[in-house]
């Protein structure tokens, strides 16, 4: 049995929603447990309900627009909180929160602690690409200002994942830059690029715009800025796109039938980019797996995001991350 | 007439395809007149065959990894160095080329000069939404460095060029950031964010990735680092969503026949992303107008980015925006 945490307060969405994926999860993996963390009014029934689910009573919630640090500081009963503590407490493997994503990593970090020698967690997510091959991209948004070494670290977490979960030999690792050439870049993506050149994490020069859905590198690294407006800049492209068919296909019959024929595909692939496909964001560099979903969330994509934290458990994602980094050194 | 000196050289494309598309616009416009810079053996021919077409013959190119500052010091010769000084001259009342981005930008700004009080010109977009409504976007990637007093000149001329080109009354101009609340950012985006908010230019605060495309905001600065992420992941994303589109049409007859019925709708969203339809991105800052072409451009998108220049030298767009800038003073 893997137990996962799941944080149902602190999303845009109801906890009810998210309850609904959780209880998703459990039907789909019957070796999965949960322990749900939230109001009494909320998680009680649900642990009552629900055979392999228990209640993590909490009082508080941290909500979007708080300071992360000092909310973490001051709610110490809040919701993520307590649920980061459950897992350094070895009740939980693995954590899922829809939370706010500076409140998950402040919580996360404190709370379970880093893998030994990594300075900074980033947001990480596996990016579908044209080659059919996935492409690790981090830090969407964990770290907005990043020094040179950190990147470096990232470069090797995000190996170890291509390696760990993807299965890649020898990932190749690129640095999302506005320029392919090695003289392009802003000061500090200049001095990323020295850094990583001379870091031994296999990276092999700088990526574009257009090659973080290629499948051109096995992994993008950024600072949480840049990889941010990139991660949401696919997601508003997408949202885009979907608008406009939509909109033709009001406008003519013929149009109108060959997106009702066409939905199946588009479907799927407005998936493949939404982020829940992928289950949400994993923390990387942290001592257990923690899975940030998106904060406004669906019931499928926390059902996912869980079995993806239980999976990253399972295959003791953490524990090889750890491993190949410390190797790196 | 008006007069725009097409740069036939230095693209990733043969001059035949810059030709071609000139002489579409000569074909499309009949108050246009073009000078065309390159090779004699190319540009020589092409006026001979064409009314309104004349020859400016130049015997050295940039080449797109050159370094752009010594480039245009060393190469006099040059032809994008060479069709700037004929739009200083008065030969010609605009520019167009395909070349590199910095060799363009540098030798406008040294042959053609800025508008009087500007630092930088930018690399500006008008990128549709899904509410309908246009975003001008800049800087695509002029200037990888941007101080916090230039990217306030960035939201002037961003403005400026949203009331004269899309006739918004009160454009409403928003940061490009990893986050709306005015907490997120590097400590560089915040430094722009206050220099924004005391900048009196219609600053409302900060956009995300997912504004981009939505038509939220009239206009959305950020430094040329960010900027050309952000319209590259765009680029990337429409071509992933294309060759998923493909490959579902390749795999069942009914997704076939639904992604022919939709190839209208599919092929104009595509253009409408892909730049051509914009003709190409605008250097905005400098005292006559300057589109910049894709690299890899087509024959389509030089015609529609010589219109789009010939346009803007004939709605006085660089005067205009020379004003608006000088009253925002």
């Amino acid at each position: 049995m893997t137990t996962i945490c799941v944080d149902v307060m602190g999303s845009d969405r109801e906890p009810s929603v998210l309850l609904e994926g959780v209880a998703k999860a459990l039907e789909l993996d019957p070796q999965l447990k949960v322990l749900v963390a939230g109001d009494a009014s909320v998680v009680e029934p649900f642990a009552r309900d629900h055979e392999r689910a228990e209640a993590l009573v909490t009082t508080e919630v941290i909500a979007m627009d708080e300071h992360p640090a000092s909310a973490v500081r001051k709610k110490k009963d809040a919701s993520i909180v307590r649920a980061a503590s459950a897992v350094r407490a070895g009740q939980a493997d693995g954590l899922f929160s829809a939370g706010s994503t500076g409140a998950v990593l402040t919580a996360a970090t404190f709370g379970i602690g880093r893998i030994k020698g990594i300075r900074r967690p980033a947001l990480t997510l596996a990016a579908p690409g044209i080659s059919g091959k996935k492409t690790v991209l981090l830090d969407c948004g964990a770290n907005a200002d990043v020094q040179p070494d950190v990147i470096v670290q990232f470069a090797h977490m995000g190996r170890a994942y291509a390696q760990v979960v993807l299965g890649v030999d020898e990932p190749r690792v690129a640095l999302l830059c506005n320029g392919s050439e090695e003289t392009k870049g802003s000061e500090l993506a200049l001095s990323y690029h020295k850094a990583l050149a001379e870091g031994n994490c296999g990276f092999v020069g700088n990526a574009e715009g257009t090659d973080l859905l290629a499948g051109t590198f096995d992994v993008i690294v950024a600072d949480g800025f840049t990889g941010n407006v990139a991660l949401k800049t696919i997601e508003g492209t997408a949202k885009f796109i979907v608008s406009r068919v939509k909109a033709a296909a009001g406008e003519s019959k013929r149009a109108g039938l060959g997106a009702l024929m066409l939905k199946p595909a588009l479907k799927t692939v407005a998936g493949e980019l939404s982020g829940d496909e992928m289950g949400g964001a994993v923390l990387l560099g942290l001592r257990a797996p923690v899975v940030k979903g998106h904060g406004s969330t669906s019931a499928e994509a926390v059902a996912s995001g869980t079995l993806a934290c239980a999976r990253a458990a399972r295959g003791q994602l953490c524990e090889r991350i750890a491993k190949a980094c410390e190797k790196a050194e």
